[in-house]
């Protein structure tokens, strides 16, 4: 790709931008967003080639936009990205829902909406901004990427390759099972992890408890230190299936209180032992794929 | 200490030894357990020095025992013990509920119940067995001790300062406060992460669910790895503390329900920065308390 424009140059954006450039797979880099100082930042630290102006000529030729800003900005960017799209170039974005980002393509791009192929990186790290952007966050990590009706295959497989060239492992979901399955497997988790510490700070002996609280208690509340406006946001844009994960949950601790309450150690044994069980095999299985070399799947 | 006596040798035990061996308050180790392979292996490791035979030799002269066998076994083997404790001899356990040793200690010790000094090390690591037994493990560590009422002073303070030799940190609270403590902030976690992944390992696309679960779900639910048996008896010996926690728990949970179902943003990210806010200051003390060098508290 000759030029790749970036809406976003943090830890997401920045290292999309880094595993590009160090691959090769890349010419120019241009840096939009709303946070001057992050995109000086980006310029000095050598993310992005050049820190954008208006959006017009930021994105003349260019073949790649990266979406990349808090996802309540996905919106208003697509409608001001809309005049300037002509049938070359590909807009995708890393956003962690994607229901809401195709309705939200369909609404701000109109008839242009197949140049928008929603993807989300699965990958992380705590801190933020351009300073935490790595060439290999992407390495050995899942994109799932849940193209559109109105996509061209082949703007998918520009999408993919970008992806690829950071070293990711391309799958393809609908954007409805995508959100199933992630407020499954991380939406609730942080919604729980929330209500927890929420829970222990409300408590008259809050001090004395968190004094004891230690590693195991650290670890399942991590995701608690990630940013409340972030998943205030993730929480109302998947509700539904959110909804439907929290009742199917709120169904088994209620299922456990009985046996706690019963004194049923039989039964509470059988739900951890499966749990271990069910997790080790998880386990198993992710160190299994991680260990050999990167390969697409599910494609 | 000239003599002490370990039940049970795995990580628990074993690294008590090896710590009061590294701090040279201790003459001879004897090992006591139903494991013969775990005793040989422990005095290869020279863990302990004597592998003990009947309990009346074993205990003979003895300063201190520890019990760090399952909990289960924390009333027959202090019946055991009984007929062997002269007035010197004092024990105690590393057990993770406290009422139900105390009460355990009275059935089992009668009007000997004042030798032993309930104590619970809040350490751990994810591996067991006399191997992972390492001389540090309860360096800058918490070990809660919830002294009986029959308790003479000078035993408990004999208890306390070999746990001082280990480096550790000496903390009091009854019985009682003990088990509300580690209800809110050990037990209910436990719960909580093995009800999620008996959850999710229970829905027909389980396999596509565990296909993406990433980082966080694994940190959400690490604790979720820990012995079924041992949380099992851990959920029961703290039954009603637990059912409160959870019931508290539960009501959150209603409550964010409520929100997200009737999409107040605002409600949500205020459980989600309070949350987060209590957190990080919890994590800044204990970072502040792990620095300085350990010093005794709270007594």
């Amino acid at each position: 790709m000759n030029k790749v424009v970036i809406f976003g140059v943090g830890l997401i954006g920045g290292s999309f931008a880094r595993a590009l450039k160090e691959a090769g797979a890349v010419g120019t880099i241009v840096g939009m967003g709303r946070s001057r100082a992050s995109l000086q930042r980006a310029l000095e630290l050598g993310i992005i080639d050049v820190v954008g102006d208006d959006i017009a000529t930021a994105v003349k030729d260019a073949d790649l936009v990266l979406l990349a800003a808090p996802v309540a900005q996905t919106g208003p960017i697509l409608e001001a990205l809309r005049p300037h799209l002509d049938a070359r170039i590909v807009v995708t974005d890393a956003g962690s829902t994607k229901s809401d980002a195709a309705a939200a393509a369909r609404v701000a791009l109109g008839d242009k909406a197949g140049r928008f192929v929603p993807g989300h990186p699965i990958a992380g790290r705590e801190s933020n901004g351009p300073d935490a952007a790595i060439p290999d966050l992407y390495r050995g990590k899942k994109v799932v990427l849940t193209p559109l009706a109105e996509n061209d295959e082949r703007d998918v497989e520009l999408v993919a390759a970008a992806w690829r060239a950071c070293g990711a492992i391309i799958h393809r979901l609908t954007a409805e099972e995508h959100d199933k399955v992630f407020a499954a497997v991380s939406h609730l988790p942080h919604l729980l992890a929330y209500a927890l510490v929420d829970d222990i700070a409300h408590k008259p002996h809050a001090e004395l408890l968190f004094q004891y609280a230690a590693s195991g208690f650290r670890d399942f509340t991590r995701i608690a230190g990630s940013s409340p406006e972030m998943w205030r946001d993730i929480s109302l844009a998947n509700q539904a299936a959110l909804l439907t994960e929290l009742d199917a949950y709120m169904a088994q601790l209620a299922r456990m209180r009985a046996q706690l309450a019963a004194g049923d150690g039989a039964g509470l044994q059988a739900v951890y032992g499966n749990a271990r069980e069910a997790r080790e095999r998880w386990i198993a299985t992710i160190e299994a794929a991680e260990a050999p070399p990167a390969q697409d799947q599910a494609e």
